[in-house]
């Protein structure tokens, strides 16, 4: 079958042909229908993030997928339902209280490997085998954009648990900041302009971005209602002058001097959510006056990374609450696996591309 | 009545002769019995924290207090009542959110004064009066070190937004590390090492210094069961080696390098509450890879401070827990009002000391 891989020693994506795999009981056989790419594919195939399954001379990419069950075999699902698959899955060692939790999300490295990203083959292949308890149900309207819900289960876990770290007294929020107008940035944009559940709390929404007018990612910011901010003349710290204080920040820009930065945006009481990945970088903070702001007023930062299924699950809700126009302009690009290397190329009219297999 | 104060331009506390005050409807008039003294004291008479009441040349120190209800007027409380005041009221502009929401500890900058501290005058005076709202009933036999319960309500407080930062997950914290061996610092190694509600979790206790043996602090801390940790000779990035990673970083001492330090001690999943209050200190941080580390490992850091009643609820119950030689071995001094000047002198032999106006 047809598989979308990165050779050892090279940085460009290639088509291979590799054996169709056989489910054990236990686990279904999917046939994927598309395969979203982002910043972390980028990152696979330039060698700077994750690494190979323990022995292959190529990894399997793809870690935003939604495919139809194909073979079910003692699961619970049936052939022909739409499912889309989690990310994690446990270490060579074996699986932990992680796993057997259900909140793979919250291993630490060492515990758990990542299909498509570290360790394991990822998803960008005609057909792909998983256990049950790693495939998310979703409804048939949900083949085009089902490969979505990986990403925003992302951004439902960080905004989670956000919420949670202000759960010891009575937060209502009212503005969010997004820093980052990438793909992950924009979908977490559309989640918080939701009427659904705990976003229906934010009336002011930003997001941060460093683009010049006309930009696509800035007509889908204010296509959405939000308020676009650009780096290069608000800096984080000033946002409170420039606009307001911020009670929720979301980082989705692996710019390190942003989890700082952060504190200043902050509203008392407000905490910001960091899921960006940076290389190494040291620089000169204001140290003391972070810290004591931090406590004087009341403000958390907080790391989250991946997600489970109950974000998953979340995800989906959100997902359906999209307007069509957004996640039709949200995607610049649908290849077939001949023509993935065009799915991994940038520019300033991409966003976010795909690589489609089949259709429902 | 006698009352502890320090005058505008001195930075050394004085007894004053000021008038006995009158309470209104629904305030108590309570009579004073002892009032601790901590870091923030020093801060206030030396002016680098807090500020005066409006108009008022002097202002009467004290904000960790316990005494009886010597005049319930239409209070709840009755004459011979063992009470506690809370530290932060309504500012001159009026009542406002927080108060009304029974959580000052959530006001930000302006939106409250603190008694003792900042724009309002404290308990060390004979006499003080107050709204019943902020005064916590107390059993009679806390009358000795009833003063404790305001600084523990700060770290119960504290710990209780931690456990809610870890709430979207089942969080099992086993290790805790308290940076900073003074009295803060030694009481929360007390409300640590209780065998009540969360606290029960935490199985292995550190506590940070830099003092050598034989110090008193060190003894208590060996004696609760903790393990002393020298910052000199163990930085907190390497906590992690030198003994193990940490589940909860509970941060007192204000050393700014230390809030940022905490995210190395850490555990994945961890959390750090950090209280202390730093002057301003611009330093060099790692922050790429602490920003990293932060999201890859799910890590938290907030800011808190004050307490509200719920806290010294839950404080009061600390204290009934805490053994008779430690609240013994941590008062290293009790002096009446008139030596209250001897109750503000530091040395390695003083861990907390207090201001006797009156016994039960």
């Amino acid at each position: 079958m047809k598989a979308v891989a990165v050779r050892s020693g090279e940085t460009e994506p290639t088509l291979l042909d590799v054996p169709k795999p056989t489910p054990d009981d236990g686990e279904a056989l999917v046939r994927t229908l598309r395969v979203g790419i982002d910043g972390t594919d980028h990152e696979v195939i330039s060698g700077s993030h994750g690494g190979y399954p323990a022995g292959a001379d190529h990894q399997i990419l793809g870690h935003e997928a939604v495919g139809v069950v194909a073979d079910a075999t003692t699961t619970k699902f049936e052939e022909g339902d739409l499912v889309v698959p989690t990310v994690r899955r446990p270490p060579a060692s074996g699986s932990n209280v992680y796993f057997d939790r259900d909140e793979p999300d919250m291993a630490p490295a060492g515990d758990y490997v990542e299909r498509g990203i570290a360790g394991a083959h990822g998803y960008m292949s005609e057909y792909f085998t998983t256990p049950e308890r790693y495939l998310v149900p979703v409804p048939d309207d949900a083949a085009a954009y089902g490969f979505l819900i990986e990403p925003i289960s992302n951004s439902e876990k960080a905004i989670e648990h956000a919420f949670a770290a202000r759960s010891a007294f009575q937060w209502a929020p009212e503005s969010a900041f997004v820093l980052g107008n990438g793909p992950l940035g924009l979908l977490t944009l559309a989640i918080l302009q939701q009427d659904r559940g705990v976003y229906d709390t934010f009336e002011r929404i930003y997001c941060l971005g460093r683009r010049d007018r006309p930009d696509p990612t800035i007509d889908i910011i204010e296509q959405l209602g939000a308020t676009y901010v650009d780096s290069r003349k608000t800096p984080l710290s000033e946002m409170p002058a420039a606009h307001e204080p911020i009670d929720l920040v979301y980082e989705a820009t692996g710019y390190a001097k942003h989890a700082f930065g952060s504190i200043d945006a902050l509203a008392p009481n407000g905490v910001a959510a960091l899921l960006g990945i940076p290389e190494d970088w040291a620089f000169e903070v204001d140290g003391g006056r972070l810290h004591r702001e931090m406590v004087l007023e009341n403000k958390t930062l907080l790391g989250s990374v991946n997600s489970h299924v109950h974000h998953f699950e979340s995800a989906k809700e959100s997902l359906a609450t999209f307007p069509e126009w957004f996640v039709n302009d949200l995607i610049t690009g649908v290849y077939p696996p001949e023509e993935a290397f065009r799915a991994f190329e940038t520019g300033d009219d991409v966003i976010k591309t795909v690589v489609e297999f089949d259709t429902l």
